[in-house]
């Protein structure tokens, strides 16, 4: 139904002053390989007026539009890989920070800073940004936003949507939302920031955001502690949150599995423990003035060995200790990404359930066949990536015919514990089916209606999230 | 266009089983006594199922809805005032606790639970549902959430939208949302939880909802201390929450002119300064185990005075005078009720505008008459309730031709600085017309297209947040 973004659209667009090119290879990519885009025109607008002619034109002429921030997602929202030609809308151009705010502790930023950029300039002023992403180097903020991007703080700071006042967007129609409040609180209507934030560019394109920022808190502390279980985790974080009051900024589950991937694939990333423990967890906590964050930890570690939680353990010595664990941490998806997975699940489940969770799922795909798991993540959010690997000296070809059942047993795991089969990578095009098939029905309806609403012809990202 | 709630309809509710009764006195007023509703019927249904048969039979009908909660809302979106006669739907018989859940943090409860209800289950299992009102004996959680509640934790805990993790739902058409997830992530679709949460009541019925709970501070500390000024006090939140770690709690600004109405009509009440300050901050802090709140606060009080923003202070020494100086802040907004505003405003603006905000609107409105302004609030939020008395021994009704000029003189400020003219209250029909005036144009286009996508009829709430 929509028409394809030719050589006469792209010159339509240059009598608009928009300059558009033929999307080059780079745009039609996405990280893991499995996906192709369909080629058309690639605009790059400098403003939201730009970028709103744009949306009008596309509307009159109905050629799908592709808003592309860093290229980094993981479902598949960047690249559309079926129908007419479609322009990819990159915010590339768009990367000015507006303005930096202190005292109110705000930055307004554009769609195509980077988050490392957004993160330097809260820096710059003594603030912290928290959101943090393996990919924060590429990722731009409009993406982040757009799908609503969650990482390794989401436990303290919230996610992405959590960060973000307010926004500078573009409807299908050209409309443009002139949101970029720096308000904590304002309830004039409808929340379009939330809305907006999470729907994978196919409600709207974000221009720029008003975002959080955050003071530093006084001390930061790290530790690698190994725990008993899964369970033993949950309740170390229980502990560790009551004792630290709020200021455990991230709670990370490691399991051996992981660390074996390293020293298979990475072996110079050095690890903490000797002895390989099963189950270890990365906590950082950022606390006030008048603690030692070595003492709260130390503290902790006593009060969870007392309890049968812990049994081994290492709280970072400065600095270079602290970053030695993170790099640790950071890796695990690198590792993973060169052992090469059969299949990935980005899931989440009540936090209650979490054990239970990987007490089934575990014996389940042993019964699909013989495959290692590795189990990782954002325990504090109920968030795991729990990724499904050949069985050592065999090959991913081996199992081609295994990765559907696997992701179905997975996925209806977590369903039958009302989990999430996609806890913060979104849907795109590589979860729709997932989508279809695990939302709520009453759900699905309204989010069509919506869809309907803002975007009745369905230019907006077409085949991503919502048909 | 609607037709009313009249006996024939009433026994087409008796017919599907749902009693329908005229809607008493007390369904058809609001705290402020500004306001009358239309009389119409009152539905008490006792489950979803009942709300989805009743929004059915309205639909079919085509009569408007009124959800209602505890009725303490202060903008009018609880009564219709004009049109035809439309059925109260009170949720005040669906007050089941349904789930409550300690190690997940997370509370699933009944529209119909008071706050204080919800407040009293988290602390039976030792945690903490921070949503806090002057109201919470008798606002229900529904409408708490329907308003998108503030209150005086946001600064730590945010709103009620950042409280709820989802909800039980039904739209106009009687479709039944079941989004009770218990999930800190869940990226599979729009969020519709916080497009519901703020619509107050006009996108659908809030039915139940889950909730964030948190663990309890390991130690709790209050003070009430004197500032030089406004942006003295800004400063002092700043080093506050440097300090801190971000676990100040509440961070609530006092004015003089609030202190000496308590003196006037609520001589009881006791004050903590012998000589009345200007300005005065009640701060809280909720600190992890190893600090002493009071030492936290004495050395915030000894670092404050040595950049000259505190000039008196008052530590709580124990829970009583704790409890006391929480009574103080309580007693403000029911002196202000005896005393009698012109004109109240609920209104946020840019933390960092929020001084110059104070010195512009002050003598703009000098200039209007003679009239004492007590200005107080949730100033971390960047959240004031400036409200405007009568001078000293004149009335109320000498006023009235001001009420306009006052109002618009206030709000005309708070836009100029990009603020909200409805911080925290919300819409409703008191301030319908100020959306409509001070909304962005984009913003009211898509908020219109949305509620004709889910309630193309405008049966929900009809007159309230938009038409």
């Amino acid at each position: 139904m929509l028409n394809p973004a030719d050589a006469e659209f792209a010159a339509r667009l240059g009598a608009l002053g928009l300059e558009a090119v033929p999307a080059g290879a780079a745009y039609l990519e996405e990280p893991r390989g499995r996906l192709a885009g369909v080629a058309g025109l690639l605009v790059r607008p400098r403003t939201v007026e730009e970028v709103a002619a744009l949306l009008r034109a596309c509307s009159a002429a109905r050629v799908g539009v592709v808003p592309y921030g860093g290229g980094t997602g993981l479902v598949g929202g960047q690249v559309l890989t079926e129908g007419s030609a479609p322009v990819t809308l990159s915010l590339e151009r768009m990367a000015a920070l507006r303005a930096v705010d202190p005292v109110g502790n705000v930055a307004i930023v554009e769609a195509g800073m980077t988050l490392q950029a957004v993160q330097e300039a809260a820096a710059e002023v003594g603030r912290v940004f928290p959101l943090t992403l393996a990919s924060q180097g590429s990722a731009r903020i409009g993406g982040c936003l757009a799908t609503n991007a969650g990482g390794v703080n989401v436990l303290r700071y919230g996610n992405a949507r959590d960060l973000c006042l307010g926004l500078e967007a573009v409807l299908a129609d050209g409309t443009i939302l002139r949101g970029l409040k720096r308000l904590r609180k304002d309830n004039t209507g409808y929340d379009l920031r939330g809305l907006l934030v999470g729907s994978e560019g196919t409600l709207g394109v974000i221009t720029a955001a008003s975002l959080r920022l955050f003071p530093r808190p006084a001390a930061e502390g790290t530790a690698m502690l190994a725990v008993a279980s899964p369970a033993a985790a949950l309740e170390l974080l229980a502990l560790a949150e009551a004792r630290m009051a709020g200021c455990v900024s991230a709670f990370e589950l490691i399991h051996r599995q992981g660390l074996a991937f390293l020293e298979e694939v990475m072996p110079k990333v050095r690890q903490p423990f000797v002895t390989r423990r099963e189950w270890s967890v990365l906590i950082e906590v950022g606390l006030p003035e008048g603690i030692d964050p070595q003492v709260a930890l130390a503290g902790l570690f006593e009060a969870g060995a007392k309890r049968g939680l812990v049994c081994d353990g290492v709280i970072a010595q400065g600095a270079a200790q602290r970053a030695a664990f993170w790099r640790l941490r950071e890796s695990l998806p690198e590792a993973n990404r060169r052992i090469g997975s059969i299949s990935s699940h980005d899931i989440s489940v009540p936090l209650s359930d979490l054990p239970a969770f990987i007490d089934r799922a575990g014996p389940a795909l042993a019964a699909l066949g013989d495959m290692r798991v590795n189990c990782f993540g954002h325990v504090g959010d109920g968030n795991l990536h729990y990724n499904v690997f050949p069985a050592k000296g065999r090959s991913r070809a081996e199992y081609e015919h295994l990765r559907g059942p696997i992701k179905a047993c997975v996925h209806g795991i977590v369903d039958a514990f009302g989990g999430s089969v996609s806890a913060e990578h979104g849907v795109g095009r590589i979860k729709r089916a997932d989508l279809e098939r695990y939302a709520d029905p009453g759900k699905l309806a309204a989010m069509r209606a919506i869809k309907a609403a803002l975007d009745p012809l369905g230019i907006l990202n077409p085949g991503a999230v919502i048909g």
